[in-house]
Formats: structure tokens, sequence, C-alpha cells
């Protein structure tokens, strides 16, 4: 194993540096060295680089989805070896806390999201993973490294969404927001049964990748018709369940109109400003509001899905290239340039230009 | 029976008037006549009254909490007849569209909030109940008049803002508000196991009476004390549900700031403003909110707890007065004077000045 | 309408008589009146001619699997009217008492299974439905008669056993037996998530059946290899959920061997015969039993599925003859003939031959 | 510390034997060396001497049921330190493996009912726990060692009953078998809700206990009464939930009869024989049974229901004598003698005559 790597670092407000940095080496003994094989970035990156995440810290090596071969195994290591191909997920959790044997893991007393945020993350050669026997999901033979690439994050998160809306086979979901995680509930709410799913976006090239994908039944552009209207007239009395993925400006309030009364809507989105409450309005109409940053609990189900063809996500990725290219990556990516959904980092590669 | 009776009529903000009326009649298979034995009044009563809520109608008689005998039952009715003594719910509903069918009742599609709001309501001598079947429950021999009084309201509330919080027995359950709503939610959270129940009100006598009828293990008062130190103190992780039973200026902000990560929030209280729903600030805590108008649909359940001693909620009526007293009773239960936590309404006394 | 009908009729052990009958009249409020335009032969038909169906009356009409044609609509029934396609529920009940409040229909105070076993039934050109309000569910128009011929049946019994498995997504579920039922059970199997679905069945023939349309991932024929050994091999701990639907003379022990520790065991088939219940070799695994006759309270949703091409059930109709040809039906579908599933009864042809 | 002790040991089928040991020592990183203050003789402990449990093995020291105070604990054991006083759960288990991720601590891949059945038990002077963070829960000070004593057996066995039948408020309960596990169960149901409890037992004395501690609304005495009759007779429908508590000759068949249609079966005695399961007779009834060997995860929420005096179990001790005359424990405990219900065993005491 070479001693230096390229990795992206986090060097404050706005600035991402492709550097050299020093391979990490284990320092626990539930810690894991994995050789990154394929990594990607994620919204929350650019939530970093924007400063919007405050427990971000300077320094850090960006990046916390990824796949990739383990390449050292501490000795509390039971079950996973050396050569082991491995998913990650985004938070890092113990197993052993209060909150982790709740399943509550995004709040684990010893972890949370720490990976390319506060401890050095995967857009980079190698990485060590904490507590790898919770944090890396074995992957099976038959499952790509593209299509288990998503599994521990927005894949996660769009289970997360779907889960929490308690959907019943039959049910109508409306999903806000038809980008990577807003398409992978979608996956996720016809796993649980439900009749007819409508995704909302203003972007009409996402909206006919859903359809396409035969992910959603109907869709509705919110910037070319009266969302609310729409997702009534379809349905009778709105939707049975309504996943926000979206994060905008007034998306908060299209997900609780949208929805009818007594449903379940869950917040997966990060937002970037406090909303409006309007609790006098809402009276009476019994929403239920599920807040949450994903607890990713249900990688090995996911796993399993993925293997028996029931899930499948490697279509995200629209645009890839090796770790070299990165910045070009978050540019594109960030722009969503030429209709990028996801852009995959491969392996840094040594005879190329930056 | 007399053909006309004394009734207590909404006559448009800040108005009401205790005035004369005819008795009502049947006029659906599904009505019933109900002589009203005792009735109280509400805060609800008290927003119609301030104008705050828009559904009411001008020259409705108020009041939709109560008790009282049968004295006649439409055809339809097949379980109830004269001179069955009944409590009332205070939502009507038909029990058959697919919002009853779900349990949803608040919303059914013919009913509601209607007594005392839109159709004439309780503080009289004499009420018509639509879909008497649904909306009246048998009082047993053993239940007296001033224990059956609060079963399809108040303490369905508190019962509603419980059972929203699925608590598991040793849970530490917060109620904010130890008005009678918080009272009720109190005695619930016990039935249910909860193991440590904190009560938080600015009215130390309020305090005291929760913890004088064992109502509450700890009791907070946040204008004395820092409400969410206090409640992390006693619990190290924060409550594990919260009942917001207040409706004030900041008690939704306390509710969510005394919860532990991945709590429920019932918020069953009335609020006359829109409040600001911090999500950024949240963010990763994954709390759930449940907003609500009671879905009173236990009262049969709540009627088995009184009977069989396990709940008692005659302890809320502090005063007492003829229909003839109404107007101060409204008076001195609007301003909590003297302590009124209640004010019982009796049947109007035809020799006595009003 | 004509006056005279005919009708197959239950006359005693052994015995059932083509015959003319009185086309039915409307006997109650709910009730109402439909041409029947296909039915179905169900395995509880055969129970009844074996005599082994006690609360069979004799003289009376079989059949109660059915959609149709609504010709007269009792003046209660709302939703309802003459010209509508429906599809019927094998249970009659009422709605409103304390079992039908629950979702417990089965077991309503005023019906369970009545049609074709207690009043006539639908092997006949018109029938009378009870409580039609509950026990019809429209059909939409674009859903074929042959669709929704199984839906308040065979399918809602696959539902139902899908269902009290608690299927979470990339549970691996067993079903035993691979005919009609647990072929539905099979769909909705899928419906819930289910990552892997092993169909148990001694028929060969029925296997490829559930493989060739994708209802199942892996087959095992107890017949010709160790059943508990195979889905041990294939799941490493045995079946998340077992969904009995055989009633063999073995199932029951295969059942509960083949499930991992903590499964839930859905008995969905109809036993003619007392099992063991081996409580102390099975003691620890904390087994979960759920026995039922269907509740077939999810019409509405799976009727939406159906709609939604979520399921899709019309290839289990093998053979079809009209009323005629009745009893040739009952005796191909009884011996499993020419690989028979099922039987679809089309209307009576007046002049064909018997 | 001593390096000998006094321990009662197995010594094949009907002999215990209490003799010197050697005082045990930590063999893993995660186990903890006990002091032993306080046990108590299980039934089950008679069930081995019976030779009706073939896990049990021969020369193991007897004993799962006690309390304690920690004098070593392994280096991984980061939570507890010598001087804890600790209650002991019955079941050991890793809390690692994915059955006790599932909370199906019965079936740990590591664990299940060791402690006095394979490895060394309690009912010596000091013992070994492995997986000492999982398997032992601290006493907090306000908590004796008479009111901890049963929490890890069969208190955790009297709540597993009453959480398997998911008792909602104002539910009816009957518990058959008013012994130890019997009354644990009737307080734990009081405790999720019931309205009513009714105790079913053939012991007078037993069941008079329950009645004078508030344990029961009703008494039922199969011996002189038709139990399903009575249960009906006070019920209306029979009991929605029923605790099957005694393992008796018919008291699988009473629990079945005396539980209402779609009720939940609560299988937690442990039988000597095979029932019969007579499927045809209860078809329709759609009966729900569980069955079950404690999964004892619920330590600390019970801790916390003690301590906050919800729960109260010491009045189970009837008799006690230190671990010299533990053999007559046995024999009175075994035989029910002078109404025993459970015998303590205090320590050692060197000067007394054994």
């Amino acid at each position: 194993m070479e001693k230096a790597m390229m990795a992206l670092v986090y060097r404050g407000e706005g600035r991402a540096v492709l550097e050299e940095r020093a391979v990490p080496v284990l320092q626990a003994p539930r810690d894991a060295i994995v050789r990154v094989t394929l990594s990607t970035i994620c919204t929350s990156d650019l939530h970093i680089l924007r400063g919007a995440v405050p427990r971000a810290k300077e320094g850090t090596v960006l990046g916390h989805e990824f796949v990739g071969e383990i390449v050292e195994a501490g000795p509390a290591l039971s079950h996973l070896r050396p050569g082991d191909r491995v998913a990650a997920n985004c938070i890092t959790f113990c197993g052993d806390c209060w909150f982790c044997r709740q399943g509550f893991i995004n709040n684990c007393e010893r972890g949370g999201w720490e990976l390319g945020c506060r401890i050095d993350g995967c857009q980079a050669e190698y990485v060590r993973v904490p507590f790898a026997d919770q944090g890396l999901t074995r992957i099976p033979d038959g499952v790509s490294d593209e299509n288990a690439l998503f599994l521990g994050d927005i894949l996660s998160s769009g289970y997360f969404g779907a889960e929490l809306c308690e959907i019943r086979p039959g049910d109508t979901v409306a999903v806000i927001g038809a980008g990577p995680v807003g398409l992978c509930a979608m996956a996720c709410a016809s796993l649980f049964g439900a009749g007819r799913i409508i995704a909302l976006d203003v972007d009409e090239g996402r909206l006919a990748l859903a359809r396409a994908r035969g992910l959603c039944s109907d869709t509705v552009n919110p910037a070319r018709e009266d969302a609310a209207g729409r997702v009534l007239a379809l349905t009778g009395r709105g939707a049975d369940g309504v996943i926000e993925a979206a994060g905008g400006k007034d998306t908060f309030q299209m997900a609780w109109e949208i929805a009818r009364p007594n449903a379940v809507v869950a917040l997966v989105a990060m937002y970037e400003e406090s909303q409006a409450f309007p609790l006098p309005r809402m009276y009476g109409k019994n929403l239920i509001f599920k807040t949450g940053g994903v607890d990713a609990v249900h990688c090995s189900r996911l796993m399993k899905l993925i293997e028996a063809g029931r899930l499948n996500t490697d279509f995200l990725i629209t645009h890839r290239g090796p770790l070299n290219r990165i910045l070009e990556g978050y540019e594109t990516f960030g722009q969503r340039r030429d209709g990028c959904l996801k852009w995959a980092v491969t392996p840094y590669e040594r005879n190329k230009a930056q």
C-alpha cells in the first residue's frame, strides 16, 4: 500500500482542493481502511461548500457516499476481511448506545454524520471507516459497484422517506422533487405497495425520466399548474403520504397542502431556512409531520432487494470521471448541467493531468 | 315535554344571550333529542365568542360538552332508547364515510365540530344530536354525571394526545399546560404506562393540583426556570413524548425543545397564530409532530375505564351553577377566577332569577 | 326482468342440482339484486358438498365468488345504482357492529360467510346481496370482469395472508400451496416488498406456473426434497414469514418447521382435521400463529391496485363454460383436471342443452 | 476474594448437591464476576431437576434469577464497575447478532438460556456473567434487592406476555395461572391500561392474593366453575387478550376458548407435552397465538417503572433462607408448601450448619 494518496479537501467556504494526503491508518479496533473504487458527490457536499453546515470542519477530506474494497480490518471486526467489497453508510454509528439500539442511528452518541464532514471522507483513494461492522455492508457477487453506490445515502434516504409515510398497498404517494433522493423515494414507495405515485418537480426533464423509468404514475409541474389542485383532482382527497425531498422555498407549504387529512408528510430534505407553520390554517386536518436526517438502518435489507432485482439505481449515474476531474464533477452536478443527476467518481488516474 | 326552553345563543363576536328557544325536534332517522342534565363550558366556546372560529354561525345555541337523558330517539337508532343516560361526543360523525371508517372522525364528510358551532348545542335545556348512535355513549349505572361529563371532549382530547405520543411503559412524558385538557392528558399518559410525567405550566396552583392528585411526578414552571434545561436534567435525553395542550405564545417552541431526538410531539392545543418552524435548527433531531383536533373515537373504551375506576375526572369541576347563571360561568371560567378549572352547568331553575 | 332463473342448489352431502328458482327480490333496505355476469367455483364449495361445513344449509343456491351488474338497489344504498358493475365480497357484513368496526368482518354479528352457504349464492343468474354497500365494490371502466372476479375471495385471502405475515421489504416469504389462494398470496407478498418468495407445492405444474409468471423466486417440492432443509439452505435462518394455503395432511407441521425463529405463520387454509401442536419442541422459537378465515376488508384497495396494474389475477382462469355446464366445472376443478386452477362460469345459455 | 465458595450443583435427574466450587474468574472481555446478594428458585430449575430440559448440562451450578454486586468487570465493559448493584437477565445475549438486533434475544446466536443450565448459575456465592453489559441492569439507590430480584426473569416474562397481547386501554385481559409469572403478568397488563383483569387458577389462595393486592378485577376457579362460560358472562365477547402462564393439562384449550374472536393468546408457559390444535373447531375465530420463551429486552424500562413505584414485586417473596438451606427451599417451592410463591436465597452463612 502506498503511503500517499490524492484527496479532495474542504478548505473553508467555497474552497475544495485536490491535494496529496497520507493514506489513513487504523485508529481503533473496529476501524477498517477501504480503497475507494467508486464514489459520488452529494447535495450535502455542496451544502458544506456553501458554508451551510456548521458541524463541518475545515481541512477534512470531503465525501460520504461510496463503495470500495477493504484493505485492512481492525482486530474487533469479525465479519469483515481484506478483499471484501463493501458499500458505505453515510452515518457513522456505534450500534451500542441507547439511540442506536432504538434504530435512531442519526443520533448515535458516538457518531452521526462524520465522514466527509468531521472526519476524512471518501473523495480520496482510501478512507478510514470507524465502527466498520455497522457502517459497511458487504456487496454480493451479483451486484455491481454502480448499483451499490447509493445504498447508504440517497437510497437509504428514499427508503426512509417511504417508510416514514406508513404506506399501505394501494395508497397514493406524492414525492416532491424528482432529483436523486426523490427518484429513490419513488422506487421505495413502490416497494411498499403504493398504487399511485405522483412526482412533483419544476424540471420537466426529471419528470420525464421518472415517467420513463416507471417510477411514477403521474407527474405535476408546480411551475406550470396549481399543484394542490392537480393532486386533489387526481386523488379526490389529497395524497395519502407526501415525501418532501426538494427543500425549496415553497415546497414545505406545498407538501402539507397536497396531503389529505391525517396523512403523513415526511420531510427528508435539508432546509436552509426556517419555515412558517400555519397551525391555525391546518387545524383539524390532523397531519403528521416527520422531520429527518436519514436513519440508514436498513442497508442490508436494501442490498437484498438490489440483489433480488427489486431495486435498481445505477441509472442515476448520468456522468462519471476519475478523481482527477472531481472539481468538474462538482460544477456539473451543482449546476445540474447536461441533465446531471449523479456524477460518479472513479479512482485517480496517475498518468493523466488533473 | 314543554315546547319552549332556555338556551345560550351566540349573537356575534363578544355576544352570548340567554334566551327562549323552541325545544328541538327530530329531523333525521338517526337523530336523538336529549334533555341536558349537566353541561359545561369549554375553551372553544371562548374562541367562538372571540370571533376566532370562522366556521361558527351566529344564532346558534352554544355548547358541545354534556351529559343528559334521551327523551326521543329516531327510528334508525337500534341501541338507544328514551330514558338512557348518555354522554356526548363533541364531534358529530356519520361512522360510514371513508374518514370515519379510518377513525378520522374529525374529518367526517357529513360532520365535524357541529354542536354549538354550526348547529344548536347543549347550553340549553334540550339538544338534538345527529347520528346519535355514533355520538352518544351510554353511561353505566355506577358512573355519575359528573364523572361522565368530560368523556367526549376534554377527556377524549387528553387521551388523543397520549395516544398520539406512542407511549411505551416506562417512558417520560411531558405535558405542557396543566389546565383541563392537560390534566386529562396526564391521567391518560399514566394509563399507557408512562413512568414519569412532567407537568409544565406557569400557574403554580395548577401545578400543585397536578402533583396533589398524583397526575404527575415532576412539575416545571417555565416562568421561573429554564424549561428545556430542567427537562433535560430530569430525563438525561429530553422527554420521550410531549403533549402540547397550552397553545400559548411560545409553547410550540418549548414543545420541540424539551423533546428528545425522535420523540413524538403531539399538538392538541388550538393555536390562534402561525408558528415558526425552524427546520434547519432541528435538522437531525428527527422529531415527529402530530397536529390535531381530537378524533374522539374511544368514548366507549374511556367509559369502561371510568367504570373500572381507572380514570376519574370529576375533580375538574371546581364551580357549578344553573343555566340561569351561565354568563357568570363564562366570566369565571374565562378569567380562571378562583382557580376555576371547569364550571358545570346544571339545569335551568324556573323560579329563580337569572 | 324474468321471474324464473337457473341456479345450482345444494341438496345435501354430495348433491348439487341445477334447477329453476325464482329470481330473488329485495328483502331489506340495504339489499341489492345483482345479475351475475361471471362467477366461479371455490374450494369451499367442494367442502360444502363433502359435508364438511356444518353451517351450510340444504336447499341453498351455491357460490360466493362473482362479478355482476346491479339490477335493483335497496332504498338505503346511496352509492350503488342499477347498471353499476360490481365485484362481490365472499363475506356478508353490516359494517356497524363492534367486530365490523374493528375490521373483523368475518365475525360480523349479522353476517359472516352467508352467500352460497346459508343464503342463496351466485351460481345462478341473479343473486340478492345483503348490506350491499359493504359487500359490493364498484369495478372501474378499465378493469375487466375476469380481472375483478377473484377480488372478494381468493385475492382477498392471499392479501390477508400476506398482511398477517407483517412482511417488511426484503423479507423472504414462503407460501405453502401454489393453488389459486397461494398464487394470490405470492402476488400480494410481492406488493408488501418481499425480496424472495419461496413457493412450496407437490404439483410441479403449479410450481412451474408460479415461476413462469414471476410470482416466486424459488420453488420447493416437498414430495421430492426435504422442505425444511431446502428453505434453510435458501435463507440461512428459515423464512421470515410463512403463508400456509394448502391445508394438507402435513402442511401445518411444515409451516412451522420452515419458519425462522420469531416468524409469523399465517394459517389461511381450511383444515378438515385437528393438528398436533408440539409446543415443547418449538419452545424458544417464539413463533406467532395467526389463524384465519379471511377478513376481506381491503376490497377497495385491491381494486385500486388492479386498476393501477399492480395486481393481475385473470391468468387463474384456466377453464370456462356457461352455467349450463357448471357440474362439469365442479368435476374438472375438484379433480384439478387438465391443470385447472379456476373454472369461470359464464351466464346460462338458454338455447343450449344442459 | 476467597478462592472457594459454596454452590448448588446439578448432578443429573433428581439430584442437586450443595458443594464447594472454585470462585469463577473472568474468561472474556465482556464478562463480569458478581457476588450474589439475593437469588431465588424458578420453576425452570424444577424442570431441569425433573430431566425435562435436554439442553441442561450435568455438573452445572443451578440458578438464573438473582441480584448482586459486581466484584470484577471485564476490560470491554464501559458502563459497569466493581461495586455496582445489578439485577440479572435470565437470558445471556450478545446484543450484536441478527436476532439480538431485532430484539429476539432468546434466539441469540451466542446465547440463550445459559446461566444455571449450560454454564454455572447463581445459586452460589459468586457467578460469572457473560456479555455483562447486556445481561446486567444497574439497580438505582432507591430500589431494594427484593424489589429488583425478579426483574430479569418472571417480571420480564409477565411483561412479555402482556406486551404480546397488544393490550389497548380498557381491554379485558385474562391471565391463566396466578403463580409468580401470572401475578407479574397481571401487574404488567395493568400498566398497558387493561380495564379489567380476570385471574384464573385452581388455587383459591392464589386467587385471593391476586384480588387482595388489586392485581385483578375478577377471579375464576376452573375447578369449580365453567371457565369459558364465566369469562363470556363477564365480558360479553370473551377476553380481548389471554396470557397462558400455567402450562397445565388443559390450560391451552382453556386459553383459546375464553378468548374473543381475533384475540391474541400469549403462551408464555413451558409445556411438557404436545397439545391438540383443533383448527377446524376454531375456524373463523381468527385467533392469534404467540408462543414464547421470554425475550427479556425491557429490563431497563422495567427498572424505571420499579423505581417510579409503578411496579412492585417484593410481595412475591413469601419465604427466605440462606444458601445453606436451599434444598429445603426447593422442596417448599416445588410443593407450594405454606403458600410459597417464591423462596429467596440469602448468602451462605459460614458459621451455621447446612
